[in-house]
């Protein structure tokens, strides 16, 4: 029963994915889904990614959570636009709250928007919102066994960023199985270890991020 | 679409809720549904519950992951029946499952059943399993904005558990603030401060809970 439920807003969803990606590509923006468990440090990633990359970048972020507006406060103070969206008890984002969203930015001034998932390392997964790539957030405190028990947030990612990294010395943390079994659902996409918190590892992930922005946008041209 | 339909889910869900209830009761067995973020600690708590309690109660455990055995083979190494419940995907436990999974254990010997629910602080909390209580787990790493950003996992549990209290020097945690949230959703329900890791706290912890199920038992013999 539940299966088939899950079809049908499935289906919905991938209509509204689409013209949300389509509305994109005319404006030569590049969405970003950020995905992750409660407190792996989404935001406090987010923060810092957006002051390594608005010196090149124009930058705008919505940030899901099923109530308040303490991580649209803290991405605001940057003095960069922000949206919050509460989903009021769903546990993740759809298509259609972005293309709802969308016009509360100004949107021909942008370059990429960044989307704060819900917290949560199932269902936002299952849900294309419109990204042209997803960023999947592990903290070390969260333990090593995390991608053999929630596979399809590893899977269906384009980066996966290892968070807290500084924190490796207080907890058991098995680093080599945890990129094993990253490398065993996703063999193709990159691993980053840092901190947001003391910027270790930032520069390449930044690069990394900003390269493919870059490509994003470049492709957009392309095909414009 | 997606109200309309989580309402019909739990409303079938209510009914064998109800059933499980029912059955647990003549058995009487004390079921109890742990809950919180993937890496919040929650087999590590039940372990240590475990060795703490098996003296006074029988106990099994009903291991809920996305995919995978390994919290369940972790419990049958302490030689407790355990059986792992795999939801393919799925983001909840819902009572169908421990209806379909209560004839695997020899319930005329057990007094507890913990059940370890999916980890993921939002979809769970909405759906009764038939437990006779509820405990609610948070981590020191997950940051102390949790409750304000998913109150209805505080606010629909009997008991809060802060664990890997240890990791407290590490992270910018503001207990005070925590425990405001907390008793802003939730006036009633005790606070215990532990670190399953390292045995802090978790005698009062494990006092509370031998309690609530001595009274759960006691209830159900006074009723019987």
């Amino acid at each position: 029963m539940e299966i088939k439920v899950l079809h049908q807003v499935m289906e919905w969803n991938q209509d509204v994915s689409r013209q949300v990606r389509q509305s994109l590509k005319e404006k030569q923006i590049c969405l970003i889904n950020i995905m992750g468990s409660p407190g792996a440090g989404k935001t406090c990633l987010i923060t810092e990614l957006i002051k390594r990359l608005r010196e090149e970048f124009s930058i705008g972020v919505i940030e899901g959570d099923i109530a308040g507006q303490i991580d649209a406060e803290r991405i605001a103070s940057l003095n960069i636009p922000a949206v919050q969206l509460n989903t009021d008890g769903a546990c993740h984002i759809e298509a259609m709250s972005i293309q709802h969203i969308l016009p509360s930015f100004a949107l021909d001034n942008l370059d990429v928007i960044f989307v704060e998932n819900i917290g949560n390392l199932v269902c936002p997964a299952e849900f294309d919102i419109g990204e042209n790539f997803r960023i999947t957030v592990l903290s070390i405190p969260e333990g090593d066994d995390k991608i053999a028990k929630y596979p399809l947030m590893f899977t269906d990612t384009d980066c996966l960023v290892l968070n807290k990294y500084d924190m490796l010395p207080y907890f058991d943390f098995n680093e080599e199985r945890a990129a094993r079994d990253y490398r065993g659902v996703n063999p193709e996409a990159p691993l980053f270890c840092v901190s947001a918190k003391t910027g270790e590892g930032m520069d390449e992930l930044v690069a990394h991020i900003a390269r493919k922005i870059r490509q994003e946008i470049q492709k957009e041209e392309l095909k414009g």
